[in-house]
């Protein structure tokens, strides 16, 4: 029989580099899918809502009826889910934890630092290997050179499955062996996203009232955002070295800028709640006495106990 | 007399090609008088409060006593003090009108389009020739190609000063004949950078609070600063056409992870107002029932009358 035959010759169990689970399957995890399908790994797949799998399965892909038989299938299993109560809503019961035992989890979910913690606890407790990550670029650069990963965990661990983490393209970066460094990165650098683009989708609202159309607005807006790379480095070194240089631009004249602003929007009954906030701590600046400092003297407000 | 033989020869009066008055003295004052000095025009300079002058005087600027008389020795006055209230104390005063009647005054002011309409009211009705504009870029750019200036007001007159303004370096741009417009952009424009600023000041802090040095987030905040042109240009045109594809990110998805960051952020005991009120508009255009849609809705729910 070619059973007996194939023990022979011990033939090699399928490793953790030749197959892969995926749980959920919103767009990043189809997009994480198919770039471990287009590398010609064994990608097992399964998501909470049926039928969103056809594409993948059509690919290839095994298509899971139970999380547990998804684990079971793989010895990495990859979760990515919208946030860290749907992944402990898949991973913290008793069938799935049994599955994984002895295998590694890289959850991919986005959440707190807090909870990434806390689900590494439950899964040391369970004999589960695990890995916290962050993808910090839309689901359309992954299996390309623009996709950016974080990872934090175990060093050893993570070396093991590099490779297969490999074929999702980009640059992975492993932060550390602090479980939840991924998610504080992730957290800082998404808080630096949604409050850029909050500003803007407020800016496009009163360029409107003003009779200035997105596509008049945006050749400029991108100007600024093109500006804030060498600031975003500079004001880091201010903020380590807890010295703000306001020469040029003392934080008085920021907040004269933002008065501006809130003052123009709600002229146009625009809401300014965001830019009220950011005037309040520019203001509590200056009123502590730090007026001739630099604007991002605000983050050593912000952090003080 | 040479006098009379320079009489008999026509010479022209110093036109406004080659003679600029700078009002304000602040780092951007300084820099816009120090470009034109390089250039070689003859410029006039004051400030309210003395002695900002002595650099440039050094240089062979003309330091006048008062604005009526540096307002009187050019056919062009730049103004460019810290807002509009500034700008009124120095400008609506007779003996100052009177100097100006029939000249050009540029005022690179930034405050609000109502402000700057307002301001074109008085001038108008004093005789005297006006055009506002911002200045987009911080003022080491002054007299180098990355400056951005936005101009609006009478074409014509415009076109009569552009001369001189070219040797302020970088790009000019006139956004119309309504005064308000320059203004509008500056108003908008700045918003996206004080809203960013802002957010990546608390991002700082907040990576603080989790061991995160600023040099450590940097490069990647740099990288988040890098991906926002091409967003800007794609949701602009969704704001314009007022269809928001939420297709591969539903606002649904951002309030989530926005909810994270205000979650991390307090547990630190970090204020997260801003993040609070963004949060609060996308939940409102997710309440209204366009959940499924992309983050830019908010421009339309913020624009609504």
């Amino acid at each position: 029989m070619s059973t007996s035959t194939s023990t022979q010759h011990t033939v090699p169990q399928p490793s953790d580099q030749s197959a892969v689970t995926v749980l959920g399957l919103g767009p990043m995890g189809r997009a994480l899918a198919g770039a471990f399908l287009d590398a010609g790994l064994r990608t097992t797949v399964w998501n909470r809502t049926p039928g969103r799998d056809a594409e993948l399965t059509a690919r290839g892909a095994v298509g899971a009826r139970s999380p547990e038989e998804a684990a079971a299938a793989s010895g990495l299993t990859v979760v990515c889910v919208v946030n860290q109560d749907a992944a402990d809503g898949i991973l913290r019961r008793e069938a799935v934890a049994d599955a994984l035992r002895g295998r590694t989890v890289l959850n991919l979910t986005a959440d707190t630092p807090q909870r990434a913690r806390a689900a590494a606890d439950w899964a040391a407790a369970h004999g589960v290997r695990y890995l916290d990550g962050a993808i910090m670029t839309p689901n359309t650069t992954i299996g390309t050179p623009d996709a950016v990963f974080l990872h934090s965990g175990p060093q050893e661990l993570y070396r093991e499955h590099r490779p297969v983490l490999a074929v999702l393209g980009g640059t992975h970066t492993h932060l550390g062996e602090d479980i939840g460094r991924a998610a504080a990165y992730d957290i800082a650098l998404l808080d630096v996203f949604w409050t850029a683009m909050a500003g803007y989708a407020h800016a496009l609202a009163v360029a409107r009232a003003e009779g200035i159309t997105g596509r008049e607005l945006a050749p400029f807006a991108q100007g600024i955002a093109a500006i804030l790379p060498p600031i975003f480095a500079q004001t880091a070194e201010e903020a380590d070295a807890g010295g703000y240089s306001g020469k040029d631009n003392p934080i008085t004249s920021a907040a004269s800028s933002m008065a501006h602003i809130v003052e123009a929007s709600e002229a146009h009954g625009i809401d300014a709640g965001m830019m009220r906030a950011a005037e309040g701590w520019a203001r509590r600046v200056v009123g502590l006495g730090h007026g001739t400092d630099g604007f991002i003297r605000i983050a050593e407000l912000l952090g003080r106990r």
